[in-house]
């Protein structure tokens, strides 16, 4: 096998990283992929940094099972916490989500005020605001957890005119707006299903996907490293729990098909 | 050890159980009992049978190192889905939430039409409606998955006045009030928090608590087999992720102190 015919292992606690993944299959269609996503343990965000690296380093432990040129951590909580646990791991390169949407986020402010919305574990992690202020340390950052957005969205529940989330929203969102941020990170990869709501309680204020950024940064990578395939395009997805309910979400969060079968195995067995 | 000093073994997917916990307490405080919460694997409710499963097997590995007179299931979907595999495993009488709250709801309904609010998992089961026609086939009942329910108690959003949990309390339990129901059944250990909102939503019918249930019928049944203990009053918790965030969810869902020490385990260690 080519070198760059190798698979780029994408990971996740579940089906959030999907949206990182659709932005990748249509930034990069040409490339081999295997998706992992942790539904045995979902959600991270809640849990403790400890646990978090535990499920993290048995996610990467199986996905190395595979030839694999680069690795993407798709979910803002385990990039956020294990990064470095990853690294130390792999002899390829190792993509994230924070790093990118951080330096796009600095890129774009006028005013140095940026909004960051994630999971309680991203937000206790201070990751974000290590990522942005290592682009330039004169930069704010305001960090909002919405820990209910997760169960909101995987329950469905992001169409306009829902007043449930139209409440949360208003109520994680208020205080960034008051505050006088410019541009707001969607710091989970869940969040891209909410985009146009936020965006309309956001007037004036540049949005930023985590998941978007991070297609962007693996391709350029893959690209400055020689990597990108020429041809390929075969794709399939392993989950740890749930092969049936994943597949369904699944087409909601790539609005359209997988590409590729799902097959649930047990990493830690 | 004199029989009756042993072990209740009580567990359940995470906090959730504490409500069965508390009921325990007010009505048996003179047993000694052990509380396992599956931290780390929390929430059961969203997962497949053949997972919950595989994570009851282990909690009940763990709890049977100690020496155990009985076990109680305070989980609602973990009762529903794995009873039978956690009888096989042990010698000592297991109790569990379910039959109890359908026993209660079949004795007190007069028109014959009972609600349950519970887990998708639990009302994917069919384990109430099962138990409770087990009682009198003529009783029908009426099933309601609440998926918000459980994250939104977890953040906190119980209280009058939130609009959040009001808004989708209606949501779930209109439909159950123009059915007709007369008995509604909270079928999920996080629900009595809810209890009084819930109660004002529906006047005139007659909520049961499956967590009250349970430390009833478990005390029934104790004092049955002679097992009940005369004296004792040690209590012990073991979570499998993150001992300090039980510990302060823990006040909120046993209305005071634990009466005993958070302890960090890996059973699958």
């Amino acid at each position: 096998m080519n070198e760059s015919e190798r698979y780029i292992g994408v990971f996740d606690s579940g089906i959030g990283g999907l949206t990182v993944m659709k932005s990748i299959l249509d930034k990069l269609p040409q490339e081999n992929i295997i998706y992992f996503g942790d539904t045995a343990h979902v959600p991270y965000g809640t849990r403790s940094r400890a646990q978090i690296t535990d499920y993290v380093i048995a996610d990467v432990n199986f996905l190395r099972t595979f030839a694999l040129k680069a690795l993407v951590i798709a979910c803002n909580t385990a990039d956020s916490i294990a990064r470095t646990a990853v690294e130390a791991m792999l002899p390829v390169p190792v993509f994230g989500v924070v790093e990118p949407a951080s330096r796009r986020a600095a890129a774009v402010t006028r005013n140095g005020k940026i909004g960051v919305i994630a999971t309680n574990a991203t937000v206790g992690s201070g990751a974000y605001e290590a990522a942005v202020t290592a682009v330039n340390p004169e930069l704010q950052v305001l960090s909002k957890a919405c820990p209910l957005l997760v169960p909101l969205v995987e329950n469905g529940r992001f169409h306009r005119g829902d007043p449930v989330i139209a409440t949360v929203l208003q109520e994680y969102l208020t205080p960034l707006r008051e505050a006088g941020i410019d541009t707001l990170v969607l710091g989970c990869t869940h969040y891209p299903l909410l985009q146009d709501l936020i965006a309309e309680l956001m007037p004036g204020i540049t949005i930023i996907s985590s998941s978007e950024a991070a297609a962007d940064a693996l391709a350029d990578g893959l690209a400055a490293q020689g990597l990108s395939a020429a041809q390929g395009g075969r794709r399939a997805y392993y989950v740890s729990d749930n092969a049936a309910g994943f597949e369904a979400a699944a087409r909601t969060f790539m609005g359209g098909d997988l590409g590729g079968a799902v097959t649930l195995i047990k990493p830690e067995d």
